[in-house]
C-alpha cells in the first residue's frame, strides 16, 4: 500500500464495550466522531464471530461516509468479512508476514511493540505504524509489559521512521506531552469510551493534537 | 469445489484439549490417526490466535502426510494461514456465503444444522456436509438445541443429499444405530480425546463405520 498518512492515527478510538455503561458501542463512536475521531479500532475478545462481524459491519456503515477508517483488532477473518481498512495486530495475534499475505494489499496493518526489540525488527517486517504500548500503565490492558513512559515513547521515535500511535493512559491532561514526545497519534479507550460526554471528550483530545502537531505558523 | 466425499468424513475426530488429560493435543490426534481417524477438526475457543495457529500448522503437519484433511472450527484466519482442507461453522459464526466468498474453492465447508429449518436451508447454501448436531445430549457442548435422536437423524437423512456427519454423545456402544440412521461418518470428541488409548478406540469406532458404510458382498 501507499504509506500510511500519519494523520489518519491523530485520534484513534480503540473500542471497549464493557467501559460504555449501557450505550450501544455505535452510539459512543458515531459522537467521538463528531468530536474528530480519525480512526476507529474494534477490539472484541468476547464476542463470537458473528455477532464480531454484525458490530464491524455496523461501524464501518457508520464510519465510511466520515472517510473514517475502521481497523479491526487480531481478527483477519472479521477484517476481510467486512472490509476493514487495517488490522491491527498485537504479539499473540498472527505474524505481519502472515497477515500481509492473507490481506489486500489496500489494508493497512498496525502492530502493538512493547519492546525496543520489536521497534527495531519491524524496520523490516509489512507494518504501517506502530503502536507504542503502554505508554503509562493503565486498568484497561492488564497482559502488557511494563511501560514504555515518555522517554520510552522519544527512544521509539528516535529508532522508527513509521507513524506511531501511543495507547495506555493517556487523557486530556497528558496528551500533550505524549505528542511532544513524538506521537503521530493518541489511542485512547477509555477516555473516550467511558466519557459522559464522548463528544467533547473527543473535542478537546483533537483540538490538542491538532494544536501540537499541526504547528502554528 | 468437487463433491466432499463422504468417505473423508467416516471417523471424523473433534479435539478438545481439556479433555486430552495432560496429554498434547498433537500426542492424542496422532494416535487417534492410527487408528483410523478420517478427518480432524480443530476446535479452539480459549487460545489467542497465534498459539491457535501454531497448533493447527502442528497438526497439518502430522496429518498431510496421512492425507487426513484438517478442518478449522469457526476462525478462517487461521484456515486460512495454515492452509486447512476444510472449516467448520456453527450458527454463531460466519453465514456460509461470507465464508465461502473468503476461502479458496478447493477448501470445503461443514455447517451444524440444529434444526429442520436449517437443512432445508442448506440446500441453497454453499455447504459441503452437514453436522447433524447434537445426536445425544452431551456434556461437552451445553450451547446447542436439543438432541436429534436417532429418528431426527433419519428424518434429515431423507431431506437432504449432502453427506452427514453426527455428533454429541456417539460412542462405540450406539455408533452402529447412528450408521444406521443415516449417518455418513461419526464426529466424536470425548470418546478419542479422553480415551485411555485413542489409538484402539479409533480402531474400534472405524471398524464399526467400515462394518455398517461398506456393506460385506
Amino acid at each position: 500500500m501507499a504509506r500510511l498518512s500519519p494523520d489518519v492515527l491523530r485520534l484513534y478510538l480503540v473500542t471497549d464495550q464493557s467501559l460504555t455503561r449501557g450505550r450501544g458501542l455505535a452510539e459512543v463512536v458515531a459522537a467521538a466522531v463528531q468530536g474528530g475521531v480519525s480512526c476507529v479500532q474494534l477490539r472484541e475478545k468476547h464476542l463470537g464471530t458473528r455477532e464480531f462481524l454484525a458490530q464491524a459491519l455496523k461501524l464501518k456503515e457508520l464510519l465510511a461516509p466520515h472517510h473514517v477508517p475502521l481497523v479491526i483488532n487480531d481478527r483477519l477473518d472479521i477484517a476481510l468479512a467486512c472490509g476493514a481498512d487495517g488490522v491491527h495486530l498485537g504479539q499473540s495475534d498472527l505474524s505481519l508476514e502472515e497477515a500481509r499475505k492473507l490481506l489486500p494489499p489496500e489494508v493497512f496493518i498496525g502492530w502493538s511493540v512493547e519492546s525496543m526489540d520489536d521497534v527495531l525488527h519491524s524496520a523490516a517486517l509489512p507494518v504501517d505504524y506502530l503502536g507504542v504500548s503502554p505508554v503509562f500503565d493503565t486498568p484497561t490492558k492488564t497482559d502488557t509489559k511494563r511501560a514504555w513512559g515518555l522517554e520510552g515513547l522519544a527512544g521509539v521515535r528516535a529508532a522508527t521512521a513509521l507513524p506511531l500511535v501511543a495507547i495506555g493512559g493517556i487523557h486530556a491532561g497528558n496528551a500533550r506531552r505524549v505528542l511532544c514526545a513524538g506521537a503521530d497519534g493518541l489511542a485512547v479507550v477509555s477516555a473516550l469510551c467511558g466519557a459522559d460526554d464522548p463528544r467533547a471528550a473527543a473535542e478537546r483530545l483533537r483540538s490538542l493534537c491538532d494544536e501540537v502537531l499541526t504547528p502554528r505558523k
